[in-house]
C-alpha cells in the first residue's frame, strides 16, 4: 500500500477537451487518491495540506524547476502480442499485412516462455514511455493473455486484457474451432483475472472480437451477451480500411453499415473502444454517439498501413469521446508521444487537404485525447486522466532538464507552454523520471528501489536496474513470477538482445495443434495459490 | 590528417534510387578515402586490403555483430538559428510564423554570445543524430554566419553556410537596407570562409536568396550573378504553401510562375536546393529538371504548418533530383531519422488520399533521399552519399544491440531488412555510435577522446564528455574558439540548461541599430591568423 505524500511542483493536465492548465499545485495523496488539492504553492496550502486529516505523517516531494507533474498517458489500442513486429513490415495493407506478418507472429503465442519474453518487454516499454493504462489485444490465447494479465499486475500498469475472439476467415492454425471454444477460452481468462484483481482496478479483462470479418454472426451475439453478462469493456476495430469495409459489407449484406454490424449484435455499449474509425459515415458516427462508445484513433498506424486519415473533428463535432491508440504494430511504436505527434500531423496535413484549418487539432485537445479523452472511452473518467480531489494518483513526472541525454533543448525565454510543446513533438523515455500508478511509483528514470512499494518491489527494481542485460532481467523476472505463483514455469526462450543480435531462435512448432488441448494445463501454472 | 584504417563489417546503402544493399563488407580508408572495397569478408578480402600499397600499417576495426555500416546522413535544408523554436508554434501558417516566431527569433542573431550558444547546440545535436552535412540557412548576419561555418569546421561537419539575402517584405529590424548591402554581406562570409577552408571540402558558402517575397527582383538578380561568378550553389524555397505562392505571384506578375522567377534571375542551377516544392506545378517541375536543379522534401514541416503533402513521386517521375530536409524549425527536430519516417507516412497518407499506391515511397528510395540523394541535390554525389572506392568515408556506425538505453527492441527471427527498418522507425542518437566524416572519427556515443584526430580533437572529446555539464562545455568551447583564432572574443551568454530550466535572459537590445556598422569589427574576431 502507498504512504501519503504531498507533492509540490508544477502541474499541467487537461481535464476537459481544449482545456489545458498549466499551475503550481499541491496534491495531497492518500494511498492511492488524491485527497487534497491545492492549485498554488505557498505556505498556507502546504500547511492545509499536512493538517489534512487523511495526509497525517506525509512526506512532502518538492519536484526540481525543471519538473513538472502530467497524467499518465492512455493508450486505447495496443497488440502486445505483436510488438516483436514493430517498426517493420509496412509493405503491404491491412488484410494482407495481417496474413503475412501478423497473423504468423500471434500463432507462436501458444508458447508461453516466448509470451513471457515479448510482454515482460512491451510492459516495461510502455511504462518507460509513460502509459499508465493500456486496452491490449492479446492473442487468441488464454494462457498467454493470463500470463500478459500477470506481468501488467506485477508492474501495476492497468491495463485491459482481452484474448481474441475470432472464428473464421483466419488461417487454419490460428482460428477457434467455434464460437462456443472461443467463449469458453475468454471465460477462461476472465476467471484467471477475476483471481487477479477482484475489483478490476489495476487488470480487468475486456471482451475482444478481434473485428467483424474474423468473427461468425454466432460469435458476435456470443460476444454481446458474454459482456453484458459480466459487465465487461468490449474492445474491436472499426472501418479501418476500403478493403476491410468492402470485406463486412459482403459479408454481412444485412446490415446497413460496418458499424451497424457490431450495433446489431449489440456490441456498442458506452464502455466500447473502437479503434480506427478512418471511414465512418454520418449515420454510423450517429450510432456510435447514441450508444456512447469511443473510438481509438490510431494516426501512425492509419498512415504506415496506407489506410487513410481519420477526421477526428468530424467525430469530435458530432460529440463522439476520441481517444489515442498506438496500434502496435500497425504503428511502428508503443510511445504514446509518438501517437501525439502523429494525430496532431496527421489533422494539419488533413486540413490542408481539404481547405479547412478547423479540422487542425491544437496541442491541449491532442493531449486530452491521450490522457482524459482516454479514460472516458475505457469508462474510467471518475478514476483517471486528469487530477482532481478523489482521483487515483496516475501521473508522471516529466523532466526537461538535460540529464539523462535527455533531446530536448530548453531555453530561458521559453514559456511552460513552449516547454510543454518542445517535451511533446521532441521528449522520449529519457524525459520521463517517474511514473506513479494508482499512488505507487513504478517507472522512471529516478525511481529508485527504495521509493518502490513491497508488492513491486522486486519486479521494478528488477526493471529499473540498467547494469544487468536483459537476459538477466528476463531470468530474474522468471524466478518472481515462480516464487508468486508457487509453480515452475516453463523455461523462457533466450531470445534477448545482449549486444550480439542473434540469440537463440523461436521455435514455431506444433502450429497446427489445438491450443485448447493445453489450455486447462498451462492455465493452471498461472493461478495465483493466494 | 587521419590514419589508414581497414573495416570490416555489415554494410548498408542505397547507392542509386531503389536499390538497397545489405553486404558483409571490407572496406580500406586511406586518409579520407575508401581506396578498396570488397564486398564480402574473408581471410582473402583482409588480406588483399592489407597488401593495399595506399593502406600500409592500415589498423583494423571490425565491427561488432550488432552493428553495420551506413552513409552519413545529408539534411538539405536546416535553419539553424532557428533551433531554439524546434518543437514549439505551430498554431499558425507559414507566413505569420515567420512574422511571429523566425523573425523574432533570427533577428537576435546579431548577437555573437547568442549565435555561439545556439550554433553549439545545433551542430553538436546533428552530428549526434548522425547528420555528416548539411545545407544550413543562418541569419541575414554575416559574423554570426561566419561563427557557424568555424563551428562546422571544428568539429568537422561538412556544411553549406548561407547568410539569408532579404531585403524587402520583412520587418524592419530584420531586413537588409538594400540589395547592395546584402550582396555586400554575402561577400563579407564568402571571404571569410575561403580563408577557412580554401578548398571548400568542409564548409562552403552558399548563396541564399531567403525566398522570392523577400528579395526585390535586383537582390534576386545581383544573387545568381554573385553564385555564377563564385562558383557557389544556392539554396532557396519553392512552393511551400499556397498563400505564399499568391504572394509570390502578386509580387511577380511578369512571371508564369513562382519556379519562373528563379529560373529568370538564374537562380536554378544545376547546385541549386530548392526547398519544399509541394504545389509545384507540371512546367515548372520540367524547367527544374532542365536546370538539374534538386528538390529537398521537408515532410515534417510541410505537415506541422499545414503547408501540404508534397509528391515526391510525381517529382522523382519526371527525373527532378530529391532530398531530405528537416526544416528546423519548420520541422521540429533536427534529426533526420524523423525526417525519413515522415517521407514514409506522407507518401502513404497521400496514397490513400489518391487512391494511387505507386505514390508510396518504399525504404529503400527514403534512404536514398537522405543519403546519395542529398549527395546528389547538393552537387556532391561523387564525394559522398554512398560507399564506393574513391569516394570520402562519411559514414556512420549504428548499433542496434540493448547498449545504451536503446530504443529498438530486436529478435533473433529479424533479418537485417527488418532490422534496418526497425532502426529507421524506432532509433534515436542512443544507436548511433561512431560518426566519421572525411575519414575521421568526429562523434557518436562509441567515441572516445583517444580515437580521435588532432584537428578536432579539443572540441570532439568536449563534445563527448558526459561529465561536464551544457554550461561548462559552452566555456571550454569559448577558450578553444579563442586560442584558435586568437583573439577574445566576447563573454557567452550563459543560457544553459544545467538542470535548472531558468538561466540568464538573451538579451534582444539595439533591434533597431544597423547591423552592418558592427559587421566589419565583428567579422575581425573570426578571422583565422594563420
Amino acid at each position: 500500500m502507498a504512504e501519503n505524500i504531498i507533492f509540490v511542483g508544477k502541474l499541467i493536465h487537461t481535464p476537459s477537451l481544449g482545456t489545458l492548465e498549466i499551475e503550481d499545485a499541491t496534491v495531497g495523496v492518500h494511498q492511492s487518491k488524491i485527497v487534497f488539492l491545492a492549485k498554488s504553492v505557498t505556505d498556507e496550502t502546504i500547511h492545509l495540506a499536512k493538517s489534512h486529516h487523511m495526509l497525517k505523517n506525509a512526506k512532502v516531494q518538492i519536484l526540481k524547476p525543471s519538473q513538472f507533474f502530467f497524467p499518465g498517458f492512455i493508450d486505447t489500442h495496443i497488440h502486445a502480442p505483436q510488438y516483436p513486429n514493430a517498426g517493420f513490415g509496412i509493405d503491404v495493407p491491412l488484410l494482407k499485412w495481417l496474413e503475412k506478418y501478423t497473423f504468423p507472429l500471434e500463432s507462436s503465442f501458444r508458447n508461453l516462455d516466448k509470451a513471457l519474453e515479448i510482454y515482460y518487454r512491451i510492459v516495461t516499454r510502455t511504462l518507460a514511455y509513460g502509459t499508465t493504462f493500456a486496452s491490449y489485444f492479446s492473442s487468441l490465447h488464454a494462457p498467454a493473455s493470463a500470463l500478459l494479465a500477470e506481468l501488467c499486475f506485477l508492474f501495476g500498469q492497468r491495463a485491459y486484457i482481452g484474448k481474441c475472439n475470432m472464428n473464421t476467415l483466419s488461417p487454419p492454425h490460428y482460428c477457434e474451432k467455434s464460437s462456443e471454444s472461443s467463449i469458453e477460452a475468454t471465460n477462461v481468462l476472465v476467471s484467471f483475472m477475476s483471481q487477479l484483481d477482484p475489483e478490476r482496478k489495476i487488470v480487468s479483462p475486456i471482451v475482444t472480437p478481434r473485428f467483424a470479418p474474423s468473427c461468425t454472426k454466432d460469435l458476435l451475439q456470443s460476444c454481446g451477451k458474454f459482456a453484458a453478462t459480466h459487465g465487461l469493456p468490449i474492445q474491436t476495430h472499426v472501418s479501418e480500411n476500403p478493403g476491410e469495409i468492402a470485406l463486412v459489407r459482403e459479408m454481412f449484406p444485412d446490415r446497413k453499415s460496418y458499424t451497424d454490424v457490431y450495433d446489431h449484435y449489440n456490441l456498442l455499449t458506452p464502455k466500447t473502444i473502437l479503434a480506427h474509425g478512418v471511414y465512418l459515415e454520418d449515420e454510423e458516427i450517429e450510432t456510435i454517439y447514441k450508444r456512447q462508445s469511443g473510438i481509438s484513433h490510431c494516426p501512425t498506424s492509419n498512415a504506415v498501413l496506407a489506410s487513410g486519415m481519420a477526421n477526428v473533428r468530424k467525430l469530435l463535432n458530432a460529440g463522439v469521446k476520441v481517444s489515442l491508440g498506438t496500434d502496435v504494430s500497425g504503428g511502428y511504436t508503443p510511445n504514446m508521444l509518438v501517437a501525439i505527434r502523429q494525430a496532431a500531423l496527421t489533422s494539419r496535413s488533413l486540413a490542408s487537404v481539404l481547405k479547412d484549418p478547423r479540422i487542425i487539432l491544437e496541442l491541449p485537445e491532442l493531449l486530452y485525447l491521450a490522457t482524459q479523452g482516454g479514460a472516458e472511452v475505457l469508462g474510467r473518467g471518475r478514476e483517471v486522466g486528469s487530477f482532481e480531489e478523489g482521483k487515483d494518483w496516475d501521473a508522471l513526472v516529466i523532466d526537461v532538464s538535460s540529464q539523462n541525454n535527455s533531446p530536448i533543448d530548453i531555453y530561458e525565454h521559453d514559456s511552460w507552454e513552449h516547454i510543454l510543446s518542445k517535451w511533446v513533438f521532441n521528449g522520449d523515455d529519457r524525459n520521463i523520471a517517474q511514473v506513479w500508478v494508482n499512488g505507487k511509483l513504478i517507472a522512471g528514470t529516478e525511481c529508485k528501489i527504495e521509493d518502490i512499494s513491497p508488492v513491486s518491489l522486486n519486479l521494478a527494481s528488477l526493471y529499473m536496474d540498467t547494469a544487468i542485460s536483459t537476459e538477466k532481467k528476463s531470468l530474474r523476472l522468471r524466478e518472481i513470477l515462480e516464487s508468486f505463483t508457487k509453480t515452475k514455469l516453463l523455461p523462457v526462450t533466450q531470445c534477448v538482445n545482449d549486444g550480439k543480435v542473434h540469440a537463440k531462435p523461436w521455435k514455431h512448432t506444433d502450429e497446427n495443434e489445438d491450443y485448447r488441448k493445453t489450455n486447462s494445463v498451462e492455465r493452471k501454472r498461472f493461478l495465483r495459490s493466494t
